[in-house]
C-alpha cells in the first residue's frame, strides 16, 4: 500500500505531542515535546523534526508518510501560517507549514484544534460517513468545527467557526475574554462551569457538598461527583449550564442543519447529568422541522489520541508532489 | 454560443412569476400566471408549461435553453420536491422538478426563495465574485441563504439557512409563526416591525406623524416617510430594529466568516435609517477579529426582477442530458 500513514501533531501552548497514524485511526507511534523550551520558531521546527524522523523511522521511513497535519492556535488553514497566537512563544505570523513541509519533504495542512477534532470525527469517529455535522469543544473555552456537505467551513479569513464566541446571553451576560459579554464560552467551558458554580452558591444558603471546595477552582469533576451523591446544587449546576448551551445548539442548527451535533471535552465526563439538560433545552428550543431529527452524540475518540488523530485527518486529503 | 439562456421561476402564494434570463442577468421575456387558479398540480405544470413554451419559443426554442430554476416555499434542493407548502394549494409532498423537467425536456433545480436570492447575488449581484457571503431578505418574513465556499448551504436535509428563526430575543421574546418565541423575523421583517411601531407608539405619549395611521397596517415606507420628517418616534423603530438585526448578523460572523452581508427586501429601502443602525449593531457585537472587516451590503438587483433571477441562477451549473 501506497504511503500508509499521516502524521497528526497537536500543538498546545505547553506541550506539543505528534503521533503517526494509520487509514483506521490508530496511533502507531507518539512522542512530545515542551512547546514553551524554544523562543526561536527555527529551533522549534528543527527538534521537532528530528523528533518525528525518529517515529517515521520506526514506521519504515519517510517514504511510508502521506504527509502532516497540525491543529495550532490561531492557525490559518488557507495559508499555512499560525497568526498572532497569544499562547505560543512566537510572535507575529509564522509560516508554520511552509516550515515543516521544507524540513520534512512531505506536504503540512494546519488548522485551529477545534477544526482538526470536526476532522477527526469525520475521520475516525461519531462522525464517520456525516457530510453535515457541528463538532462543539467543551473544554477551558468552546470551541467548534463545521462540516458542510464533507467539507470544513474555513470561511472568507480561515477563521469560520467561533460558535464559543456567538451571544448566548445578551442581557446581563458574563464578560468574555475577548472583550464582549455573554459569549456561549462564558458559560459552557470549564471556566463558565466554575463561574456558574459559584454564582449558584453564592446566591442561596442552600447546603451542599461543593461548599467543602475552594470555589475558585471548581472542576467540572468536583460537580459531577457531588451530583453523583445527589447534591441539587451540582444537578442545578448541571442544568444551567445544560440548558444554556442546548439553547445555543438549536440556534446553530438554523444554520447548516446537520445530521449531529458532536460533543467532546472535559464537561462531557459528566455524562447524562449534562448531556441530559443539553438536549432537553435543544429539543425544547430546535425550529419544528428539525424536531427529534438531529442527533447529540459525544465524540468516541480516545480522549489522549483525539488532539493527534484531529490533526493528522487534515493530512489524507493533501495534494501528493 | 451553446445554450444561452436560463429560465427562472418564482413561485409565490399568489402569482408564479417566469421569465428567460442571459449569462448577463438580463430578462430577456416575462410573463405569469395565478398559482391560487391551480387546484390540482398537474393542471398548473401544463399552464405553466405551454405559458413557458410561448416565451422559449420567442428567443429562438428549446434548444436555446439550459435548464430550468424554481424558487418556492418548503423547496428540497436534493430531492427537487416541494413539501408540505401551507401556502401553495397542493397537499403533501409535489416532485415539481421531475414533473416540470419531464414536461419542459430540460433539467429543472428548485429551491427556497431566500437560497435563490443568494444565488442571484453570486451569480450576477453584489455578491458577484465572493465565495463566502449570507444572504438575509427582510420581507414579510426573514429569510436567509447561505454561501460558503461558492456554494449554497443545504444542510444534511436540504432546509439549510434558516436564520430568520435564530433567536433574536431570548426573554420575553416575541410569538413566531413558528411557535417559538423571540424569532429573528418577528422583529425585522416587515411584520416586526409594524409590532416594534406599535409597542413604541403604545408605550409613550410622543408626538409622532405615525400616530395619524392605522397601527395595524403601519409599514417601512410609512416610517421612513416619518422618518423623513425628522420623527422621531419613527427613527426610534428603525433602530431599535436594526439594533436587533444587527446583533444578530455579528452572530451569523462566527459561524461561517463571510466576506460580506446582503440584504434584500423592503426594509432596504429605508436608506440609511436601517442600514446605520444596523452596521452600528453589527460592529458594535463583531468578535474583535472581524471588527470591520465583513462587508454590509445591499442588492442591486432590480426588486422586480431578483426573485426570477435569482432561481435562474440555479439553471447554469445543471448537468446537461
Amino acid at each position: 500500500m501506497e504511503k500508509p500513514f499521516v502524521i497528526g501533531i497537536d500543538m498546545g501552548g505547553t506541550n506539543t505531542v505528534f503521533g503517526i497514524v494509520d487509514a483506521r485511526g490508530h496511533v502507531r507511534a507518539r512522542s512530545s515535546i515542551k512547546t514553551q523550551q524554544y523562543a526561536d520558531i527555527n529551533d522549534y521546527v528543527n527538534t521537532l523534526s528530528d523528533e518525528m524522523m525518529k517515529l517515521v523511522d520506526s514506521v519504515g521511513g519517510i517514504e511510508m508518510i502521506r504527509g502532516i497535519g497540525a491543529g495550532a492556535p490561531n492557525a490559518n488553514y488557507y495559508t499555512g501560517n499560525i497568526e498572532h497566537a497569544a499562547n505560543l512563544p512566537w510572535k507575529g505570523v509564522i509560516p508554520f507549514a511552509r516550515m515543516l513541509s521544507e524540513r520534512m519533504g512531505v506536504p503540512c495542512a494546519i488548522t485551529n484544534d477545534a477544526n482538526a477534532a470536526a476532522m477527526g470525527e469525520m475521520t475516525y469517529g461519531a462522525a464517520r460517513g456525516m457530510k453535515d455535522f457541528i463538532m462543539i469543544t467543551l473544554g477551558t473555552g468552546v470551541g467548534s468545527g463545521i462540516v458542510v456537505d464533507g467539507r470544513v467551513v474555513y470561511g472568507h479569513d480561515g477563521f469560520a467557526g467561533e460558535l464559543g464566541h456567538a451571544i448566548a446571553v445578551r442581557e446581563n451576560g458574563r464578560l468574555c475574554g475577548c472583550g464582549r459579554h455573554g459569549c456561549l464560552e462564558t458559560y459552557a467551558s470549564a471556566n463558565g462551569l466554575a463561574r456558574t458554580a459559584r454564582e449558584i452558591l453564592s446566591r442561596s444558603e442552600k447546603p451542599s457538598l461543593l461548599r467543602q471546595l475552594d470555589s475558585e477552582n471548581i472542576t467540572s469533576k468536583d460537580v459531577y461527583d457531588a451530583a453523583v451523591q445527589g447534591d441539587q446544587v451540582a444537578l442545578d449546576i448541571f442544568n444551567f449550564t445544560g440548558r444554556i448551551l442546548g439553547e445555543k445548539l438549536a440556534d446553530f442548527v438554523t444554520f447548516s442543519a446537520p445530521e449531529a451535533i458532536v460533543l467532546f471535552g472535559g464537561l462531557t465526563k459528566a455524562g447524562d447529568y449534562i448531556t441530559k439538560p443539553i438536549h432537553e433545552a435543544m429539543e425544547a428550543n430546535m425550529l419544528p422541522v428539525w424536531k427529534g431529527k438531529v442527533k447529540l452524540l459525544l465524540s468516541d475518540l480516545k480522549e489522549a489520541d483525539a488532539a493527534v488523530l484531529g490533526a493528522s485527518a487534515l493530512a489524507w486529503d493533501l495534494p501528493q508532489a
